[in-house]
């Protein structure tokens, strides 16, 4: 008998050595291990014992399933289905008023009455986990068991929340063939050639990955699209996709091509106003609608970098998405129409015409059209100032565009926690409505009174087994859907949250971990584009250093054209001296930016031409100021590698090395931009980097000289 | 203390719960659960508590912690080592003097005095693995794992073995930009972008999994070559996964693209003769052996298929391959020469070509040249005769060429056994040296004399978790692996050990598994290509069926070339009234295929145009014989889905479900090929399918008109 106690004993070391040993990362921040805290554990084993689950349908049984299953994971014992409440410890069901003796139900809270809405409140001894409709009560499990993995106390919970925004939806910029464009993760998770037979179990564990967090939309196909989705085989294959989604509570979007009528439905137009047009589409959709009868609808990116779009027939951008909106219309469905456009002839600053195409057609229109609007006026650059449209275009939902994928942030290798980015845009004041009118109020439709709201995020998922390849890029999936949640969250605590749900409890992990996070966001900013530079990476892959890049098929995509570097100074005058595109902005936001002497560092060259010699409220030059943030940048990284080695023992080996290498390489690629770029403006500033500081590697020469042609994520071929 | 017990039982439960659950696939043949059978595990326990390690090296330290973590896994008990033999039980060694009172050591095995050999037996209480250097003790260990997987006795062990061949090779199909040609397990595993830095985990899993097979080159880049692995930051790429597979006894080796002096060198030719273009090549050897040390040499696909090579400049194939040889000479490396190539103008029957090219160059290649052949003269067709130049091709080592990729076998979603067809190929008599001279045997160099002797396999491995997609394409890894160390192995044999490793012991289990994958080849050419039919697949993709491709940019490239179906009758003449290939076989073989009645049915209409209504063997004419083979393929694969669906409970529900999906994929798609060509051909034999058997589903345009734009394993588009 002791020897058979030595061999459970050893079994169990065994296991917990397995675990210890292999992991990859795969299980994201659904780490439903036994708790770690041995008082904590016994209370929760105590008062968890029992489960009512009054309620039914697909969704509320995959809550059911989970709640089970979490439990089951981080108590270790086996949790009871009971059939009566008053056997229950939990009880699982509807908001109402059958529940009115909670407080959370009483109380006059508005919340308790929108949709996706959940409370989660202890009383006499039981835990009540309550949802307006059954992805509310998704929603409320998922909470309550991110609440046990937090160790929270649970006695006096007293939790209420909804949802802020509508629609909170990832947008998957992956290719039929495989490829993602953007994609640093891999390559695309869906297997279209499998499909509908073939279910990746991937695709069950992303859906229930993205319920966990609150994301209830997803559109599957790039924006730069293919027709060949509407066959009725890839219809098919996209109807299997949309019924493994639906019991997580998410709707399936897909991109539609302008030009499919033709391609596909071998018409001579897609003109908008064409009745064949219409007409095709109108089957189209029907077809659609009858494999998946809650389809949500289509996301466009329509005369834009080369996508068919209404202009190609005189039509502007909102009789291009009427066509489709009237189509949807019958059967709920919504238009996501992108204002990422810029002409091909590039008349004017190209931060200024997306603003110009979609304020003049603001209530033309559709109900049941959401524009897309990325968070700045250029594309995703490391840091922008916010995209004027938000809160200028009022008669229209207007959508925010994140990106989560890290195509200017340091693609697959670099730790940026992009939590503070959406932080710092979603909490800039538009003041188009008076002071306080930030960008997240903007969003969820208080001020504009739209029913519609939505923030879509640029997935950053792939064929990677930890999701995200890099392991710390997990952080700007959860933390999107945080904030498409609610916009007001804060980074801090979404950073602290996951470090511990991915990490355990351990003081120095969580503090390491949540500072990591913390700090990476501004150290890139800094070694990539300080001081409000912007777009002058590697040609076409986007990787790396290029503010040399000055020969592409147009200047607005070169990087001269961004920087202007002159003998004189550095900087896109973007005032009334220059492309004014300033006057897009609300006065007060504007006067802000308009004062070289007083425009906020971050977005000075953003906004101005600076002389090299220029003082600055920091008491540089602009050129030693450009040096000391470029140095800083890379320091801080440096700085990082050293905190996660001291790591080392406190973290599984597999996640600990796997960082490691990817920080290494991120110091290396820091230092690169930062001696790459300042070797390039020192032509035109003349001035120099102080000789008792590390010298650049190599002369300009060798950095222009580097190429990558097999960079990952770029365009497909086709 | 009794609370605490049961605590340990439920965490034991819950542990082997979440391994039962979460069963990937990602283990392959090498999971060190524990042994199942009590009685044996007790036994190995008692047994196999110590271990003495006389050795060192990088190698011998691979094969030390592998044998330390199989056991801790196998027999859940921490393994101790010790440091004298007295007190161990396991002896890992050398085999030599020491160990002379060994009867394996003792005996006049000359397997003993050959490299990489092992030896393991059992003597007086004690278990000795030793090996004739590093890698044979590694590939003991493995084998004694193995051993103890399959619940073999330990005490009277007596195995000596040493590899039948001297290169047991991977190819991978793999370009620079993630994908891979010919691939169906997702993308390539190689991350060329983050190496040399990040070393992704799957790097040593791989090289570890080929090493328990007894792999021990690779070559990691496509034949479709670029010359880009030869700059200098790819050689360091390159020398990281070098550095990846030393210790696991595994030499890297690189595809040449053969105009790399031009691409790279900026030469104005890539002429072997030119004494520049020898400079070049003299110098990139150099400077990769400087990086690689153990560098295993080139693999050239030259002239063949749009590759550029010597023929370019008025050279031959071995003026090409000596300008590598000499180059690698210095430093022991190897060239592997394909000679997989077929003239761009046609001349003649495309099977004969490499024969004709290849058999007046024998004699004039270097020592350090090999020749490597496919399986059969055309190109990886479900079945082929054997290539004409095996055992004919004497003064020059003659390599295989085996797919293990399924290109024109089902691709990824198919269970088609590949070991069948191996040791068919194998076991094939050349008469080359009189009777019984075997492909193995010219393989294995006995009958040639040859010192360099191997086998090369294109690798189906990618990024799917569980390495191959379909997870029954492990088996046909580990059958690579097994034929390569001894081409004699027996597929019963191999299916069997498959089974047991990857399933378990489960009577029920074992034998459907085996069974599966035994009657599954014979099946898959039954539905595709019967009666010797080859290359009538869909164009480019190769992905199902496609008999009617008449339309491509030359004639050999399409189906009606192979076929060569007419009002008479169906099949390729061969003769001598048709291209008369069949004279290049050795006389005894050819007389065994040249009478169109004694022809061997699998190979008829490889040889010979035969009518329709023609009486065969079997007493069917020619349609009824086709037609039946196409109906017994597709039924062989309704009966092996009932079978897995019968192993229902038996086997985990993960791996249970993703085979019987695939399995659902393969039951629909060998209908496909069933109806489509027997529709086509039914055009021109005029005659009927029996009414009262299942009918086609749809009509023979409908086939014709499918498409598949995206089907995986395409070309790369460069």
């Amino acid at each position: 008998m002791k020897n058979f106690k030595l061999h459970l004993f050893l079994v169990f070391f065994i296991c917990l050595a397995l675990r210890l040993q292999a992991d990859d990362g795969y299980r994201l921040w659904l780490r439903y291990d036994q708790i770690s805290d041995p008082e904590i554990l016994e209370n929760y084993q105590a008062n968890l014992r029992t489960i009512a689950f009054l309620g039914e349908g697909e969704i509320f049984k995959t809550a059911e399933n989970e709640l089970l299953k979490g439990l089951n994971g981080l108590l270790t014992q086996k949790t009871q289905t009971v059939s009566t409440q008053t056997e229950a410890d939990i009880i699982v069901g509807s908001i109402g008023e059958d529940f009115s003796f909670l407080s959370t139900v009483a109380d006059e809270n508005p919340d308790n009455k929108k949709e996706e809405a959940f409370i989660i409140e202890g009383f006499e001894g039981k835990t009540y986990i309550l949802g307006t409709d059954e992805r509310g009560v998704l929603y409320g499990v998922f909470h309550f068991l991110r609440h046990l993995q937090l160790q929270k106390p649970i006695e006096d919970i007293r939790i209420s929340q909804a949802p802020k925004l509508k629609l909170r939806m990832l947008n998957h910029w992956d290719n039929l063939d495989g490829t993602v464009e953007r994609g640093y993760a891999g390559f695309s998770i869906w297997n279209w050639h499998q499909l509908p037979e073939f279910i990746d179990k991937r695709y069950i564990e992303y859906a229930r990955a993205n319920a966990s967090i609150g994301i209830n939309a997803t559109a599957v196909t790039n924006v730069n699209a293919n027709s060949l989705i509407f066959r009725e085989d890839y219809l098919e294959k996209a109807a299997a996709l949309a019924d493994v989604f639906r019991p997580y509570g998410i709707k399936l979007f897909l991109t539609a091509r302008f030009s499919s009528p033709i391609e596909l439905g071998k018409l001579a137009t897609a003109d908008p106003m064409d009745p064949k047009v219409q007409q095709w589409w109108k089957e189209k959709t029907a077809e659609l609608y009858e494999k998946i009868p809650d389809f949500g609808g289509f996301l466009v990116k329509a005369n834009s970098e080369g996508q068919p779009g209404p202009q190609e027939y005189g039509r502007t951008h909102a009789e291009g998405a009427n066509l489709l909106a009237d189509a949807l219309a019958p059967f709920g469905g919504v238009v996501i129409w992108r204002a990422f456009v810029y002409s091909e002839e590039e008349p004017v600053d190209r931060a200024k015409q997306a603003y110009d195409e979609f304020m003049a057609l603001d209530g033309q229109f559709r109900e049941n059209v959401m524009v897309q609007v990325k968070n700045g006026p250029i594309d995703f650059q490391p840091r922008e100032p916010i995209h004027p449209l938000f809160g200028a275009m009022r008669k229209t939902p207007v959508m925010m565009e994140f990106q989560v994928t890290k195509e200017y942030l340091g693609q697959g290798t670099h730790l940026v926690g992009l939590s503070n980015m959406y932080e710092e845009i979603l909490q800039t004041d538009t003041y188009q409505f008076g002071e306080n009118s930030t960008v997240a109020k903007v969003l969820d439709g208080s001020l504009t009174n739209q029913k519609l709201t939505g923030m879509a995020g640029v997935s950053n998922i792939g064929t990677s087994r930890n999701w995200t390849g890099n392991l710390f890029a997990q952080a700007d999936w959860f933390a999107y859907g945080k904030m498409a949640w609610n916009p007001n969250s804060k980074s801090d605590d979404i950073f602290e949250e996951w470090a511990k749900l991915t990490f355990g409890h351990e003081e120095q992990v969580v503090q390491t971990v949540s500072s990591l996070l913390d700090r990476s966001y501004e150290a890139c900013v800094k070694y990539m584009t300080p001081i409000g530079l912007h777009h002058i990476m590697g040609p076409g892959h986007h990787f790396g250093p290029g503010p040399w890049v000055s020969e592409m098929s147009r200047a607005d995509w070169t990087s001269v054209y961004y920087h202007k570097a002159d003998s004189e100074g550095l900087g896109f005058d973007r005032t009334v001296t220059g492309s004014n595109a300033l006057e897009q902005y609300h006065p007060m936001l504007a006067a802000k930016y308009e004062n070289m002497e007083t425009c906020p560092l971050p977005f000075l060259l953003w906004f101005h031409h600076v002389p090299w010699d220029h003082e600055l409220s920091t008491g540089n030059s602009l050129w030693m100021q450009l040096v000391r943030e470029y140095y800083e940048g890379a320091e801080i990284v440096s700085h990082m590698k050293e905190d996660w080695e001291n790591l080392q023992g406190m973290v599984d080996e597999e996640r600990f090395e796997h960082v490691l290498m990817h920080l290494e390489i991120q110091e290396k690629e820091a230092k690169w931009w930062r001696d790459a770029c300042l070797l390039y403006f020192q032509q035109f500033s003349k001035m120099e980097i102080p000789a008792d500081w590390e010298q650049p590697e190599h002369d300009l020469d060798y950095y222009e000289s580097l190429t990558f042609p097999y960079s990952p994520g770029i365009r497909p071929r086709w």
